[in-house]
């Protein structure tokens, strides 16, 4: 296998041309040549390949899996193959594999398991296990303490850096990153930083606290994952350590943790956006009804919502009788108003949750999507007037009152489009929940009234 | 300063809380006390904190910062920050910071300068940075040629690990990072992977051929970044190797500038299913016209587009005439057909950009979608109908007509919005460009066509 490497010009790799041969081998039981091929595989890769077999041919290869890699392989299922495996093996070999899991890994798998195998799980852990899955369970859902691990090298700042070299050879395999070191005074509290780089190029007779950095950037268990992430961005970390609420060191978060929830938080962004509930599965493993029950609820309440258009449109229903011309642009202007509000939420929604803008920019949003609104509206209505003059050949009169609307519907919209999102963010809602449902009534309501008040002002129908 | 450590409960910092006082000292002349204090700051803060002051005293502050703090906070600056400063400092200055940058910061620079600048840049340079620069600058600007730089830290495979860590400690400080290494041949091929925690982790008389592990994933320098980015968030990757054409190692592509273009990926995404053209710029940093720009192209396409529904209702004018309740429901109908092809559009899109799904699924996720779009379509035709009969009171005919315009429309919106961005990425068009205006001027087209056969066909008009 000698110089043999493993092109990813596309998400495709050798391993997933390889599933038929290793399938063969699973059928014939060649368990053992199987295993040792998989040896030299990537975890997550592994993963793969025993979702892709049957349960119980998937179970027989797991099992045979070395302990350290077992958990590894495990930690990469998805919560449905995880079951399964937690109810196949033996209690010896479920302890064994909970105590090789990385912590945050170990409560990521209870969180998603039914009770009583969670019971299960945590009666075979050792008490030490057992306790510090007890303590991370408790960390709410959204906050740093729920992607933190707690297999990390601590170092103490009277420490020689040959000492803290020796620590790290003795106590470095099992935590999640060696290359960042935090440094703890007596009472656990959090008082330095040393990066393996910096261990690395510094003389062997240097303390750790000469060398380490007292500037630490860091977040407490309670903070929220989009802070998190926000200082991963902005200051390049590839950990960041988590401290409790009376400063003490009780864990770190990690690059490639950030990164997964970095990618979850814009999906589900773009899923609300989109009136879609989030789910944390991927789309081909998302079951049907699972996708129906993900989208229906909010195309429910949107058609519901559009009985305050029908009744406007309703009430008006002798004016468009008089001029039914009027009603061909009842859909150019409420798309156009739909489009213009959801360009600004979008814009701001995506902003807020990158933190380039807070809810004390409020004003200076409000601002620059008048001056923005304004200009957008002159120019389409300019435009529009234009055309109907010209190809559709209405009178002035009702092309004045179809650009009129079209100015004002804009502004409108581009201002609740802005602004909805920001004072959902302050009154702690999810800005992306506001970007589709509540925006788009609204700004279709508030069209339609725009229309027919100058319709009845203008044309006096 | 001892065990005072940096709240970041927010993105708020103290070191803006210290703007103020900073920016008193500036003005006082007090430039040393200024430098004092900015050295113990993270890079990306001391360039905040020179984006805020005018550009005259930020340079003064800037000429102030030790050579290599001095590169490390420009390559955090804006870009025209940094041309300001290009211009205000002399030959030697320019040269020392070119020769401290990062290559692919130093490229990021240069891309954004006007081309005199570049010039005079790249006139100062050693030759062997600006041949280097002259190499990377060639690279397309999606591919990971762009984004990879030079500076890290290459073992040979029968190095023992003594000698190899003293490679490290002697050229380790200028590399992006030392934490994963590259083994290579005398001809210069990638073949194989060590990381600092084996280095660590291994006795010293092993060789690095020894410990190395030969399966290293890599990609090329004309891979897509999107390609990158998966491989990372698959892996965890902290650095990826880039080979050129003939397998050899030319640079590495770092887990910090992957997480900035998987973010400026997904607001790129978003902005084009929002019908925005993308900018670098993040919002309060974008002009009035600029932000202009951005928004009205998609608007006026989106407008016009809408001359299709406008020809289509005029049409029917007669049909609407005689039967105007019919009018109320229009904006019902394209809503809903909107809402359900975002609904699909956005998922799909989504899932290709994280490599979910690709072109092969195209038939999956067809025959996924249609199921869920029948699903949806009969629960929303079911509840519209009923809403009719009870509380808006039409005639079964009429209520008949709308729900099953409904039905079929929603089938068609999710089949649309499924499909196009498939198509989209097979013919190597941005598959979020088509979420928008495509697939709304097809649903909203389609939806009133079907209305009014309908209509005819039931109501007789």
């Amino acid at each position: 296998m000698e110089n043999e490497m493993l092109r990813t010009d596309l998400a495709d790799f050798d391993f997933e041309e390889r599933y038929e041969e290793l399938a063969t081998l699973v059928n014939q039981k060649q368990l053992r040549t199987v295993r040792d091929t998989l040896r030299d595989w990537p975890e997550v890769d592994i993963a793969w390949f025993l979702e892709e077999l049957s349960p119980e041919k998937a179970v027989l290869v797991f099992r045979m899996l070395p302990k350290e890699l077992a958990a590894e392989v495990f930690a990469n299922l998805e919560a449905d193959r995880q079951l399964y495996f937690v109810n196949a093996i033996t209690e010896s070999e479920l302890s064994a594999i909970i105590e090789e899991l990385a912590i945050d890994d170990a409560v990521d798998m209870l969180e998603e398991l039914p009770a009583n195998v969670v019971h299960r799980v945590l009666k075979v852990a050792q008490p030490e296990t057992r306790s510090l899955l007890n303590k991370f369970m408790k960390y709410p859902d959204n906050s740093a303490g729920s992607i933190m691990t707690a297999e990390f090298v601590e170092l103490k700042p009277d420490m020689s850096i040959k000492t803290a070299l020796n620590h790290i050879r003795k106590n470095g395999a099992d935590s999640e990153t060696i290359y960042t070191c935090y440094v703890i005074d007596k009472a656990r509290h959090l008082t330095g930083v040393v990066t393996a780089k910096q261990l690395l190029l510094a003389g062997i007779d240097q303390t750790i606290g000469e060398i380490m950095d007292e500037n630490v950037i860091y977040c407490t268990t309670a903070d929220e994952q989009e802070t998190v992430t926000q200082l991963f961005s902005k200051y390049g970390f590839i950990s960041l350590p988590v401290v409790d609420g009376e400063n003490r060191l009780v864990g770190i978060v990690t690059v490639d943790d950030v990164i997964t929830v970095m990618e979850d938080a814009a999906t589900e962004d773009m899923e609300m956006m989109a009136a879609i509930t989030p789910s944390e599965k991927d789309y081909l493993h998302t079951g049907v009804w699972e996708t129906w029950k993900q989208r229906i609820p909010w195309l429910l309440i949107l058609m519901l919502s559009a009985t305050f258009t029908q009744a406007i449109i309703n009430s008006f229903e002798t004016a468009l009788a008089a001029c039914v011309v009027l009603t061909a642009y009842i859909p150019m202007l409420m798309g156009t108003g739909g489009n213009c509000s959801s360009q600004s939420s979008v814009t701001v929604i995506r902003s807020l949750s990158l933190g380039d803008i807070e809810f004390r920019d409020l004003l200076r949003v409000l601002w620059k999507e008048l001056r923005v609104s304004v200009l957008c509206g002159l120019t389409l209505a300019v435009v529009n007037f234009g055309k109907l003059m010209l190809l559709d050949r209405l009178t002035v009169t009702v092309a004045a009152v179809v650009s009129l609307t079209l100015l004002f519907t804009i502004v409108v919209a581009k201002l609740v489009g802005g602004v909805l999102p920001m004072l959902a963010k302050k009154l702690k809602l999810d800005p992306a929940v506001m970007a589709s449902p509540f925006i788009t009534t609204i700004v279709d309501a508030v069209s339609l009234l725009i229309y027919f008040r100058f319709a009845s002002l203008l044309l006096g129908v």
